[in-house]
């Protein structure tokens, strides 16, 4: 377990402490559920009401808040508390599973395949033909790595991810567990006598930037052919689907269970809520965000606010709503 | 094939015997379906019409219902067929999935691991540093537990599931295929040059209580700090989205597809419908109802059913639903 | 990497050439990012519009647009450009995954299984006890078949797959990775001390027929008794569930991140959009098809389209959007 004195932590947040500096904190916790080890953060008067009956030992408190230690116990003051408890939480993160070698005898790695300097394989790992991994590049037990992908420096993939044939995935992505990329688009068209569908084949492949991070059980399709591409930064949560085709810009998030059907386009910085949908062909303009559950049917001009199903601009929306709830009376 | 005959069964369920008692059964099947060596259940009069064109050999029949059995076949008359079907279905379980033995060879266990009495671990499953696992505990072949995760007594963990560090699993839980438990949370902040988005590191952990189900693919994350929270008794389904910080009380259920934002709060025995989506920091208090395809965005009070998107009093969101209709006439 | 001349190409389009037919052609791409070596495809005037800046060498045109190929540059003049894609990608379809040996050493096969001629087992793959695999089945990495499952000829399993005892799966299917076949249902009824909820059991499997494909991280349940039933030729996409009991007739279509509760019946060739939901018990008959983002509570009759949440005949809905849109002005 790590240890930092007020003072040490005070040396990451920059604030003004009230109380003793050196006492020793060994985590971060709710004000609730925090013991006399521990730091808890302030950021509101709901939350100053509870440091009396909490056994923290520090608070980080926003300075716009009036509050006494009281005996034994200190404060921080900072401008932002929350801003404060981002810095911390990386003094305070603890260490990542083990390897207890840096390639696991378990782990199959095709003799074609080029492994980076302190690059990690853990257990049960399959690495195909031709598949070229970067530096410091982590992958923990039971990931695939499928022929002739790469993969670019310090990028981790945890566990149950598969990594389809011919992906390019870039430097400091961060993958977690049972995600799919790569899986063929969904495309058929009519069997010639009719009575059936036909596959149509996916050739392409996915293209991934840098610092992207993809959450667990979330699937990215290959391209019919060309490119699935997810631009620099862009943040993917949980179950989330990106079609074949889908071309992401610069720092997209996506929120949990969200979904893109086929070559959906998203601009730089589009904010998609969660449970939202977009259909097949749209392009959402840089700077846009789509509400939580929207089902989105048309474009969305750049920087444009769209909420509801069907999504249309968000205050529109509201008084949508607005106007049938007093219908229904 | 398990085999009982009309006896045994009844001695399971309790009714009244209209035929013979010592014919052989086999099975359970629907009755359309069903061969004369099994049973089947006749719970509404749609069903008692078909009895006579069934091969079934015996029906367990609500006891409301008129019928006869025919010759050579056999009734159980029950107050409650439903009922009486699931305590059968007990009876005709089989056998779960083989092991060869207790621990396969081709699973990698640290040294450091603990494995209680009973415990069975399938090939090429991967057990981390410092795991404590309980007695009777069954990991089917690849699953993978990471570093000092601890597993209740009796739990089953099916393939494909990863479990990440420092997840504190209870009795008699039950995880289904290619689950994800403990992934990051989704959390990010604006870069200091307002160029990008910089992580926030999740450096929590998830707490599953005693008797939980997690179904196939679903997501439950991990703390940004202090624990996700899923309490004694709840049942989540498939493909189901539960994000960081989120705290469940006893027994609730979720069903497939749905999902909760970053700290959510559940009561106790809250119910939420399939493909529902509840926004981040709500809470839906104890006995509430939400309803399937809902989108909620605000508080939701005991015992309440919401319904609809956005979710409101469910009596309320048929009434609006109602008006639409009227007015597009 | 492939390579067909014009005349090649020609040859599996059936079009007429206007240039060059001994031009070597290496691949498809996108009008934009073609280079000199590649071909694309002109369906409409917007694409045309961009021949002349574009680097390709070739681009197979529908016939009702006048192109000239230019210098050294060649058109292929067809009826339908989307269906001689479709085609063309056949051809250059590369090289699936290279397995090193048919059987791969570190993959587990019970000594009762018993697999086809031609049959392939990647690394880390676990066969169960009694399980029946045909002719020509691919399993990539890491794939687990559970005790009894058996599989027909020339099925394609992917990396990541759980498939769960006694299934039965037909021929010529694809499995995409990470998907979950077989996980119990989800089904609960009250403690008889009425405090809390007693799992039913699952002793159902799931019946998949030939040429189903199934895309990454679906779920398909088992049935409580009876089967789970995916009949010839439906199409699911990723991220769907389909849950216990549920009947699929042929050729049924699921988008991405679709759902159907418990003991949903579909016709045949019904198509569900993405991120639609179906109510348990109802009925989709043949040919009917359920807009994307639908809430769906009631049957469907054959042929009909429904829409919305709730759904309803897809035309009425378009009256209700409408009309709330003046409504709110």
């Amino acid at each position: 377990m790590k240890s930092l004195t007020v003072q040490d932590i005070n040396a990451i947040i920059n604030g003004d402490i009230v109380g003793q500096a050196n006492l020793e904190i060994t985590g971060l916790e709710h004000i609730q559920k925090a013991n006399q080890h521990q730091a808890t953060f302030i950021g509101n008067r709901k939350y100053a009401a509870m440091w009396n009956d909490s056994n923290a030992a520090l608070a980080i408190v926003n300075d716009t808040i009036s509050l006494e230690p009281g005996e034994n116990r200190v404060l921080i003051k900072v401008k932002n508390a929350d801003l404060a408890m981002a810095k911390l939480l990386d003094a305070f993160t603890p260490e990542p599973p083990h390897f207890e070698s840096d390639i696991h005898p378990t782990a199959v790695i095709d003799a074609s395949a080029k492994l980076g300097e302190g690059t990690k394989v853990g257990a049960g790992c399959y690495i195909g033909k031709d598949v070229v991994i970067g530096n410091g590049v982590v992958l923990y037990p039971n990931v695939t790595i499928l022929d002739d992908t790469t993969i670019g420096d310090h990028t981790t993939v945890w566990s149950g991810t598969v990594i389809r044939e011919r992906s390019v995935i870039g430097s400091y992505c961060i993958f977690h567990t049972n995600v799919s990329i790569g899986a063929d688009g969904f495309g058929y068209r009519p069997s010639d006598d009719g009575r059936g569908l036909v596959k149509i084949p996916h050739i392409g492949n996915v293209v991934i930037g840098n610092g992207v991070e993809i959450g667990a059980n979330t699937c990215v399709d290959r391209a019919k052919f060309s490119s699935t591409i997810i631009g620099d930064g862009c943040k993917i949560d949980n179950l989330v689907q990106i079609a074949h085709n889908c071309v992401l810009g610069r720092s997209c998030i996506m929120a949990g269970s969200s979904g893109l059907a086929g070559s959906v386009t998203l601009g730089d910085g589009v904010v998609i809520g969660g449970s939202a949908s977009i259909k097949d062909h749209t392009t959402i303009h840089s700077g846009a965000t789509i509400g939580a559950g929207s089902g989105v049917m048309n474009d969305v001009p750049a920087g444009k606010t769209v909420l509801g199903y069907p999504a249309t601009d968000s205050r529109e929306m509201l008084k949508q709503w607005v106007a049938l709830r007093k219908l229904a009376r």
